[in-house]
């Protein structure tokens, strides 16, 4: 399996997608490869206009993309797919999207096979268990809340500890801890923004700049830096 | 219908459930009233603590609360119940609890009959027709997203447009008007920590010092003060 994991597109006051387009580009190897672009987390702006912008910056690294949504069958334009590439927006209207057009099986059975997958935010989300430590709100309703499983943990991106002065609702840190009262088993990544989570050659590794934060039920919560050995998450 | 919403327990710095304690008092009334409070939407701590935590700052302004959790039958504590209390936690978990418990359609009926209905946060949420404007991790799975529809609008609880500095992720206002494109019938008031939105006598009122803004599909959001009168909400 190979899979290419960012919390999040783009970083604040940085053209979209711009930060992470050399590992997208290294990811994806010389040869011009046309992916195939999941848009279905677009909410407040079109699937046309997704795919411009991520064409666009897929075109400056010697790609191509191209969206699921021009192909009559999203399920035979997912089983030809060099590369499977599922952008961000909300969680959920991606996830019901995906059950509604049947695409849940065909991709995992495709990138379980060995055809990448890229994805960001809501797209990271997706490679989890399942969609439940997002942040997004839930403006529609899924069937259910399981994602694709290709990793054993689950990905909290745009993962901050950032406190708003003055503010008395939850943290992010309080959110997770109550996500592992409820599902003590699992094991969460707060994937903090211009990180990257890279699967290949069954080794796990961590780009960018920052540590990710680990958390577990009832232990205190530990930082690794991208220099670590993951090994002990999958 | 009577109605108590407040937006958040405890503002930042104070004790808990002391700002909006006097509020509740004129609310409830001189009489002594045991109130059966539902603390379901507590995930990292126990009913048990819940209930204490509220059942002091009820006793301080002269009432008093018993949780549901005490007893055998749910449904007849709330058929008996002169009052209902909803906490604020995890709105997934509260709703996932409420419907394990069928205690949806009988609360339902009770707040419609006339008896009052106090929530904060989450609580809050529940008397919306839905819960798709929570900020709450979606950490366990309701059977779907319905809410008690006690008002025809939907709040969203700690409302915020502090946008975290360096921070690309979506704003709390790309999130609503996420849910608005969504779902464009719907008008989402933005409910800032220390205020409450009041019915009783077919007034909706709204209590504390600051403004709700008032969010609709595709229109400017507008500002409305507590002098403001808030007909056209109902």
């Amino acid at each position: 399996m190979r899979l290419l994991l960012l919390s999040n597109s783009t970083n604040a006051g940085e053209p979209y997608l711009d930060y992470p387009k050399h590992y997208i580009k290294s990811f994806l190897g010389d040869k011009c490869i046309k992916v195939l672009f999941i848009p279905y987390a677009a909410v407040t702006f079109s699937f046309d206009e997704y795919e411009n912008r991520v064409k666009a910056r897929f075109n400056e690294i010697g790609h191509d993309a191209i969206s699921v949504h021009h192909f009559d069958s999203p399920v035979e334009a997912v089983r030809s797919a060099e590369v499977i590439v599922v952008g961000g927006g909300n969680t959920f209207s991606l996830l019901k999207l995906l059950q509604q057009n049947n695409l849940m099986d065909i991709i995992k059975e495709k990138v379980d096979e060995g055809i990448p997958y890229i994805g960001w935010s809501a797209g990271s989300n997706m490679a989890c268990p399942t969609i439940c430590t997002t942040n997004d709100m839930p403006i529609v309703q899924p069937v259910d809340f399981k994602a694709f499983n290709f990793v054993p943990f689950q990905i909290n991106p745009h993962y901050t500890d950032y406190v708003a002065p003055g503010h008395a609702g939850e943290t992010r840190d309080d959110r997770i801890n109550e996500f592992l009262t409820a599902n003590p088993s699992v094991t969460v990544v707060g994937l903090r923004e211009g990180s990257i989570l890279k699967f290949e050659n069954s080794k796990l590794e961590l780009l960018g700049k920052n540590d990710i934060k680990i958390f577990h039920y009832n232990e205190p919560t530990t930082e690794y830096s991208p220099e670590s050995n993951f090994s002990f998450l999958i």
